[in-house]
């Protein structure tokens, strides 16, 4: 049996027992009945996710995956694929939104090398935050033949798990997904489109700004991929295949072994969902421990939160990806848990209840 | 001159030159452009507010204002009148939401009694975080007259810009408000109805979670307070004295007072919004000070909102109120300007622009 087989075999549903336990201490706190909306909703999925009564997060961990994408010799992108790399140095710098946004929820970010396009140079920084499960020096140009081998995307998914129970060892307490590489919302609404069965014009936007003229030939270069590859759409592998992405796989990858191991995990924008996309559609059950951070400006986005029925906590016009949504999200759901663990109950604090419930 | 007319008078506009500075620098940070999306928004109106280049929230606090409403007598809410001063010694003691929240962000909370209708009782614990601005015993009932006389709204508003500024001498960098009182989303409403000129069924919510029967007489508790005072909505202060209540006032002053103070100061859901509301027909310029958390359950929150032109940041389903909308509000501004102070440059970072701007 293969690792993807194994790690899916240990998903099991959630605690429904416990999220209805949860909801009566829910109920019974110094507050109206759902006065707190979502947030209570949150610490319910936490308190089934986990198994515990009182959960907290006490490691909050970002994986951000980077990988190139032959594609880019189409010119999809606004950027220069040099930037892939750049970026992965600057994350390890500490100066990119990533950085920054996961410096603010105190929460680690472990940069994984999917496949850069460049070696990752260990010599010239500290390398403690980057693991190396490159597969490949970018993927090949899918509008030219599969983005890569059947092979080569089982070992991506493979890395996504290995990522994930080296770093669980260490402490992975709730985990967010982000993403970097250029010209990567061309293969993620390429599988979108695949899969959800939408045309690839309802599933495209601008990725980091293109213009006119640059969106039209994405479009173009997205419906001839797909009609060269002809990937089957009920075998998520040959879509990873043949139009996704090493950093895709990988974080497919991590989706499945979060839920396996039993963590809640946190989708950041359009790549990182294209990946739950993949896991969901090897193992339907993933779709319960995944929370969905927030709705990006890219149209794809929403075709797949739609398809997995994941409703997103915010909605601020964002579109960096690499990790920045999901850590917004994280936030978010911590509050939902110390609101949960942490306020008085109507007994404690001797505070009346309401005149209908007395 | 009095209080209001000074504190207004020192209302002047943004700067305008620094939030375009501000521009510049986000669109030269290691992302695309505008690729954060409002958290960019944020921070540019957080340097526009306070004219610093380099913002940070030190001391971030959080007013909870409470005031009880004689209109209670009429059944309009779920819970009775005592739990206000039970949730006043909730919040002292740390064990309600705005406390956990407050937290949560690292904010402190300050308590003003300014008109619960028992006394605060000063022995039972140690005060330091309540200030006592107890303008009457609760609002009078106002489907039988007017909820306080002209003197007591105005000393209600000045009492909200003296707490502001005895807090602003211990330190404020940003202020959340946010609000508790048996009863006062009646009020709330009826100040909505009159100043927008909208038909009171249109911006009246179910508050902490009535039953239909309560709500239909909410309504015409409402309708019949109107007909009855005829607050002339052009007279912001009139509408408060008659159909508005103590800490609305005390809210509205402590906008106008952060707005001086060139403090950003973030709003909460429905009450909250109508003391902006009343400070905003007060001076239309405080609006540029303000910054709106979320849209909460209560319809009357989204007409105010509408009138002053604010689009919300969030959207969770919450109606808890005491500042908790307000605390996630002011974490994700904090982001905003973390992004603008924190994130690297091109230049700094040695990544490649985008090849459309090269």
């Amino acid at each position: 049996m293969g690792r993807i087989e194994e790690i899916i075999k240990r998903i099991g549903p959630v605690d429904k027992k416990l999220k209805v336990e949860a909801q009566k201490r829910l109920d019974n706190l110094t507050k109206p009945q759902d006065s707190l909306g979502r947030l209570e909703e949150l610490a319910k999925k936490v308190v089934g996710i986990t198994g515990e009564k009182n959960p907290s997060f006490k490691n909050k961990v970002i994986f951000t995956m980077a990988g190139d994408h032959g594609v880019v010799k189409e010119g999809v992108s606004a950027f220069p694929q040099e930037v892939t790399p750049q970026m992965v140095y600057n994350f390890i710098r500490g100066g990119a939104g990533i950085n920054v946004l996961a410096r603010h929820i105190g929460a680690r970010v472990i940069v994984v090398d999917m496949g850069v396009a460049t070696k990752i140079q260990n010599a010239k920084f500290k390398m403690q935050n980057v693991i190396d499960k490159k597969i490949g020096y970018g993927t090949k140009n899918m509008a030219k033949g599969p983005a890569m081998t059947r092979e080569e995307a089982i070992e991506s998914i493979e890395a996504g798990i290995e990522v994930f129970e080296e770093e669980y060892k260490k402490g992975i307490d709730i985990l967010g997904l982000g993403d970097m590489g250029i010209g990567n919302t061309t293969p993620s609404s390429a599988v979108t489109a695949v899969i959800t069965g939408r045309p690839v014009e309802e599933v495209t936007g601008r990725g980091t700004g293109i213009n006119d003229g640059i969106f039209e030939n994405k479009i173009k270069v997205i419906k001839r991929a797909i009609k060269l590859n002809r990937p089957n759409p009920k075998d998520p592998i040959d879509v990873l295949a043949k139009v996704g992405g090493f950093e895709i796989g990988g974080l497919a990858g991590s989706f499945l072994a979060a839920a396996a191991h039993r963590i809640p995990v946190v989708t950041d924008g359009f790549i990182v969902t294209a990946g739950a996309l993949i896991a969901f559609e090897l193992e339907p059950k993933v779709k319960d421990y995944i929370f969905a951070s927030h709705s990006s400006v890219e149209v794809g986005h929403k075709a797949i939160l739609e398809r997995m029925r994941l409703r997103p906590l915010l909605d601020l016009d964002m579109r960096l990806g690499e990790g920045t949504g999901a850590c917004l999200g994280i936030s978010l759901i911590e509050v939902g848990v110390k609101v949960l663990t942490e306020m008085a109950t109507f007994e404690s604090a001797e505070v009346s209840k309401s005149l209908e419930e007395e």
